[in-house]
């Protein structure tokens, strides 16, 4: 039987008549606003040459690791699925995905596809197995049109800016080759180090090298290391960037002398003799350092950490990195952040954003600490928690203690970028309703939460990541 | 001032009007399905002879750690209600329970005794301390009748399996004997090796040596004590288990080579020498182990970890085990659950169930691990949050990121067996509610909820229990 | 433009009608009860002088940690605040703060002072950049009134009774005055040992000199030392008191042998050679020997545990101490109170009252213990969590396994003696909206619910705290 797909108007606001109308009322006004999005994994590439994108399977089920790790956990292959295997049948995958999309009943990844397949593609039945085939059909025409190439979508989607995000190493190719195009799209870099910061990075040593070779710095040596970074942070801003962006399994940072960091580096950077004790206090160290660095020249840092990388080692050997199975762990903030906040969070200059994947930071940690240091803001409700549920959670356990304006709005944080809108929609309508229940229950006046719903929606990230 | 006692038909649905009229629809479609009662703690003897329970008290206050911890807690003394003091008479601590009802106000015992007052027995006004005597009365009398024998409750309850559980050291005399009487209950076992496998357990060397007489295998050597298991899971199975069950203090896993594993098994056995630390890793080795041998002999696997037990030493000096004085830790999955996953988390033949009782990794960790690893499947909300609010919580956290079908549906978990359907259906209204909520946010459909109730009310735990 | 200050008189109520209508019912009946405030920090000077407060940044600014934290985490100084530095206008540091009063949307800062605003003060517009003037010489001249002195203030808000929290080293001259001045106010302290118990508090071992000479007994002995306990907690019942308080880093208890304890003693108070371990481990034992004390005396006992204090190193060497850098840590309770239930939990003399800022406890850990111990009882939501959202938390989480009985009721816990109305009417409310909850939900009778509030808002409080 085949089912209708409509996209509800008021799909995720909430059911009560009376805070319902509030919420479409605030909803309205924000739902057409331009899209900020300041921290993101889309590839440039893709606005750099602009050329069409695949297949249905090869756009929106290889790269997404929401629908792949479900499907897996489900007892689906990944090599069915042609993660990491080019002989799979495209059609033969997706047909796997559509019969199994009642798996995603409850979860964001169903609200973000409906809303492609409707919205973007202009789907009118549900995705099924009886419905696969034309679906799969649909799509790999549809992105065979003009209309649907990035710059293109890009533009539909109303994007006012978006930032990728790269490794010191990435020569940033397409963000010039975009520049150069004449194309007026704002596409931004970031600056994430990992691989020239961690010590545990597979080829963290090769990393070191190439990094030398392309600052003309020794950066096995402490002070050339630290002037390579200046270098390269210098170019990415040059190349738009307004932020870092650092993604550890802790938030421990740490405020070494110099000559101990000097030491410290020494020991990480000759490799063999450095324990995971060293490059926990290393990567410790450079949190501390990345923020002197922008301090110096502004940029604005963004510390992700929290997960658990590759838990599935069978599956880490046999696919790689980022196949569905990093988990996140049990993070702490008080301690860890206090040598970096002691150091430089009583300063203006500085503009730090921390997230969590450890919910039980938020009222605990994360909000008394950025209702207190001035450089410190909460990034938005992260990864497993960037879904209705998860937004909820974080308004109601935040908001008491930091308020509103100690956050930075929304991010996709995304590679999946045909459900960008959906998910800053998905955003707005949890905040719409948020904001709704305050008002309703008489805790704030209906002009205060459309100032705040703009807000949320777009004026917090412009700011917090200085756009 | 005696109150007259009703059950609302819609208890537990939500308010709000639109939401809880969808609410009611989908209850009413698995209101009366099967009861699947896939974990539990009744006693076989029950079923196996048919003989009547006794009083009032003995069936319902002295088996109930919910009710006897929270009169303890308010000051009345164990002694007094009968609690291993068998001077006590029954009627006396039934009016110390009665008078102080109010005390259970808010709590999901309330509501699961009030069912077994008005539906299991039919009284019409509440308990108090005036309805104390009557209550007792016709308790007593109604549970002389036929009516409430074991076999003819479990009729009337339209239980289709109940699982109980047992020690390997167990004849299972009692399950032989229902299987033997002719009667049609499929009343099935559980195995529940704790005696033998942790260390610290009461009379652990002692349990050995009685393992070895049953099963003719040296339980002082690894591979004897090994075989013993194997035995005892077959023999286990051959009485219809279809499950193994495992509660350790912690979630921990380890994966050690054969001559390490051999090594601590002797150390453990031999007794005096080994510190709590062997014992926590003799644990953690032994529930690999037993996922291996779960990946041979199809035994779903459960593990239920966390609980503190015996945290009052006077009471445990005084009165024993499961006094209500057992409370939850924090417990961690990430790293703990790593070794025996890393192992046998991809092989579509284990099928590992998980619970907590910190419910902080749910969101954290349970459900990610659930929603990326084939093998694993996360248990319901398990005791203190088996209640109304504890399962909104589950659903709320775990459900964005595992799905539904990544969990196993219901348990009632108890050895109270009166309220079993009161406990059940305390579930499906829950669940019922969770799910009109999203179709009145309009995140689901209609018809799609009512897959999902019958789901969780039956089919799941059928599916995830092999039942 | 200047916009009109009201409070809807359904503020705080859930938005459903059919639950609130139940909820406004509950709140009409327990709206004008007394004040009961078993524990705070009000300055006893203000009752014993009953002098005039000075100007509205000195009263309503200054101390107020929750309003000036957050100025500060927006990058406004605590000198332009005037706070440590008397050189401010105060005229200017409450432009400052009204300016910004947008900052406060969402936080129950805002709904305290709205409430001081327009009950307390009788303004009619809202407080804006606009209004700042007129805000400031309208509360300024207020206050030169009678009708704004301390005594007045406290009758005009009835108050039954109020507790003020003073060390041991504290003469308790203020409250000999007000007991002295005839006035009828029940104004009383309470016994908060951690500058002579916390060795490493500042000036310790200066306190233990002047706790020696105050008594007579050598505290620097420990034998001398617990005496002077003794006579100090004597002398505090002697003026009011009903209970001790006691806020230490974590919940740790120990149970140390007589000769342990005492030479644990010998090394914390010679100063030098105590470790940061030491120090933990004698509070942790003094926790226990005040348990004991307790329950020969009857002083109910608090623990509040599990703040990070002066977290900032800057802020607290330029404006010292409760200057809004105290940061909430993760903080347990299974094994950390044991020692101390082990030894007194069994008790019907003790009644411990434990609070926490780490939410996760409640459902976990927290509401457990409760459920078991008889000389256990929960404090209601702290700090940080005495909020809308975290007062429905913690009723969400303790309820269902602590029952509403193994609670206290409320405590305002504050310094802010304007905002004491406002912050017990918080709390009635959410109160009163939580039973409405259940009573629509059908799962209590409205006739319960109604008794459970007026429990909830003077009855249990009472009892807890022997008033």
């Amino acid at each position: 039987m085949t089912r209708p797909l409509t996209l509800h108007p008021d799909r995720l606001l909430p059911a009560d008549p009376d805070t319902r109308a509030i919420a479409r009322a605030l909803y309205r006004e924000v739902a057409s606003l331009p899209i900020i999005s300041p921290h993101g994994h889309t590839d440039p590439e893709w606005f750099a040459t602009d050329a069409p994108f695949g297949n249905a399977a090869e756009l929106l089920l290889h790269p997404d690791h929401y629908v792949f790790r479900m499907l897996y956990s489900q007892g689906v292959s990944l090599d069915a699925l042609g993660i990491g295997n080019p002989e799979a049948d495209p059609r033969e995958s997706w047909r796997l995905f559509a019969s199994r999309y009642h798996l995603f009943r409850g979860t964001p990844s169903r609200m973000w596809l409906d809303w492609v397949f409707s919205a973007a593609f202009g789907l009118e039945v549900q995705l099924s197995a009886e419905t696969s085939d034309r679906y799969y059909d649909h799509i790999t025409a549809a992105l065979a049109t003009d209309a649907f190439r990035p710059r293109a979508l890009f533009e539909r989607y109303n994007i006012e800016v978006i930032a990728t995000t790269e490794s010191p190493l990435d020569d940033l190719r397409h963000h010039k080759a975009i520049r150069q195009s004449g194309w007026r799209g704002r596409v931004i870099t970031a600056y994430r180090p990992d691989p020239v910061v961690d010590p545990e990075f597979e080829g963290f040593r090769d990393n070191l090298r190439t990094l030398s070779d392309m600052t003309g710095e020794d950066c096995f040596a402490w002070q050339g290391y630290l002037a390579a970074h200046r270098k390269r942070r210098a170019f990415f801003a040059s190349m738009g960037a307004t932020s870092t962006d650092h993604g550890h399994p802790s938030s421990l940072t740490a405020d070494l002398s110099p000559g101990e960091a000097e030491a410290l580096f020494r020991k990480v950077s000759a490799g063999d003799a450095a324990t995971p004790g060293d490059a926990e206090l290393f990567r410790a160290q450079m949190l501390t350092e990345m923020a002197g660095m922008s301090v110096e020249d502004g940029l604005v840092m963004q510390i992700h950490p929290g997960s658990f990388r590759n838990h599935n080692p069978w599956l880490f050997a046999h696919y790689g990195r980022d196949k569905g199975a990093d988990i996140p762990m049990r993070t702490g903030y008080v301690k860890e952040l206090r040598p970096l906040l002691a150091r430089y969070g009583n300063d203006p200059r500085l503009s730090l954003i921390v997230f969590t994947l450890d919910e039980t930071s938020y009222a605990r940690e994360l909000a008394p600490l950025a209702g207190h240091y001035p450089a410190l803001k909460l990034g938005p409700a992260w990864w497993f928690h960037d879904s209705p549920e998860g937004m909820r959670r974080f308004r109601e356990q935040v908001t008491e203690t930091a308020g509103f304006y100690n956050g930075v709005g929304f991010n996709d944080d995304t590679r999946a970028f045909l459900s960008i809108p959906a998910r800053h929609d998905v955003a707005r309508r949890i905040d719409c309703g948020f904001l709704a229940r305050l008002v309703a229950e008489n805790r704030m006046e209906e002009w205060e939460a459309a100032e705040l719903a703009a807000d949320l929606s777009c004026h917090l990230a412009k700011k917090a990541y200085k756009l």
